[in-house]
């Protein structure tokens, strides 16, 4: 259920649960590593894998079919308690709820609800695919043109990409110097730096690791803080890097959502992903 | 808050406070009401409604910005209970839980988690839209040339449509007779028979009122079970009908997702859900 090897991502996701479980209530304690912020606060996806951590322990299932969470406030690098009550397990699917707290003051960071499987194991059904990974489609940046996400975009603010391999398009990846592409789309791959295999927690991670796709129009490039993110996990990945794309189509009165689909290197969908975000105000 | 008149919805998802809140749980007493179901199972978009309605009357919100619902059991036409949990309660939104069960047997129906507003009254922000409402471009099937829900339709398995004024695109209606239009795509108009006004309530319905886009290709047209439902509220409706587009892309291992988006009748962006299902087996 967990990967193996002495991996930084594992290391930063770790919780340990305590004994003396209440009932259908597990506690677990976890350290909000430092270095995945960005601009000193918890990337989103980050807490997200944690916490997906946390649900997969309590369950017994290694993936989060389907996840919600609802971001609450800002996330220092301090130690977290996390709160699962588990709502239903079933034979195929379990749904559970988590909270998770600084230790220290008790402010609530993130609730998430979750409905959890075994990907590999299920039983499955009929596939019928109306669209194919758009990495094998003309137009999609290969990973070897793909900048690599480093130098002052890590030193500066997006400090996580320090652990990350993340390659951007290089129509896109420019807006900090102010060239935008005109269009609201990211596109790029994710990987980690250390090879560590990515895994359904290492999705959740990489459905909110990359810049918003708005950052390439006519929208200052600040702070786009997550009001809720649902990440929908398809497949187990084949190894290799992750084909993701991120869109937005609308920005209305203050609040964008961003879609995310994420392809594996066999041409297999293996996440869609939306979160509704507060659109950057200069 | 609540919209005025004596509307067969208003009293489908009348809810009533208990007295005696302890702390951040507000508790309210309802009624699924018989003839808002599909094949004798109260339909989702009518459970989250009610669901809905609690929420905002626990959070003092109009709006439910964005909610994801967990359904965790076929619910039938009985007195339920529904529970909630104030998670924040800010200025500008509000997160809160909610759980509904059967009364008499104590069986967790849905679970809701959800971020509250106030949209007509939001201080707003920028708008930037990379798409209009398909019902003003061309192909978009015309309010007066669609087919109204009815006849067999409602009298042999979706009986809620009695209540509304669901039309449906023609080359789309009629799967029922094995005349399927190959595109994984519904679309139509979305209102109440009664010209009850289409409020965030109602989106929430209309979001799950349609028959499923996957009834248009080659899948048995069976029963599709929703596993998680988000909705966002994008908007206040204007008045009129609202026109409805459902889309699935990928029907993969037994898991779809399909996506919709809500327009009003001004041409504005009122709501976007995306639910995961189980597909329809033969």
């Amino acid at each position: 259920m967990t990967s193996q090897g002495d991996f930084t991502f594992d290391r930063a996701i770790a919780v340990v649960r305590r004994a003396g479980a209440d009932g259908s209530r597990v506690v677990f304690d976890a350290m909000v590593n430092p270095g995945w912020d960005i601009m000193g606060n918890a990337n989103g996806g980050y807490l997200l894998a944690i916490v997906g951590r946390a649900l997969s322990e309590a369950t017994g299932r290694p993936d989060c079919v389907t996840s919600t969470t609802h971001y609450l406030a800002p996330c220092p690098a301090e130690p977290v308690v996390i709160e699962v009550d588990v709502v239903r397990s079933g034979r195929r699917f379990a749904t559970a709820i988590a909270s998770m707290r600084l230790a220290d003051s008790g402010r609530e960071i993130v609730r998430t609800m979750a409905t959890l499987g075994d990907l590999a194991n299920d039983p499955g059904g009929p596939t019928l695919m109306f669209d194919g990974s758009p990495a094998r489609g003309p137009g999609y940046p290969r990973y070897e043109d793909c900048f690599v996400a480093g130098g002052s975009m890590i030193t500066d603010f997006a400090h996580l990409h320090q652990f990350l391999g993340t390659r951007l398009d290089p129509r896109a990846a420019r807006f900090r110097e102010g060239i935008k592409s005109g269009e609201p789309v990211m596109r790029g791959w994710f990987e980690f730096k250390d090879d560590r295999p990515v895994d359904s927690l290492a999705l959740m991670l990489a459905a909110d690791a990359f810049p918003p796709a708005v950052f390439n129009v006519d929208l200052a490039a600040a702070w786009v803080p997550t009001v809720e993110m649902t990440v929908h996990i398809r497949a187990v990945p084949a190894p290799g890097p992750v084909a993701c794309e991120f869109t937005t189509r609308y920005v209305q009165n203050g609040l964008l959502e961003e879609d995310g689909t994420l392809w594996d290197s066999a041409g297999t969908l293996v996440a869609q992903s939306r979160q509704l975000a507060l659109a950057p105000r200069s």
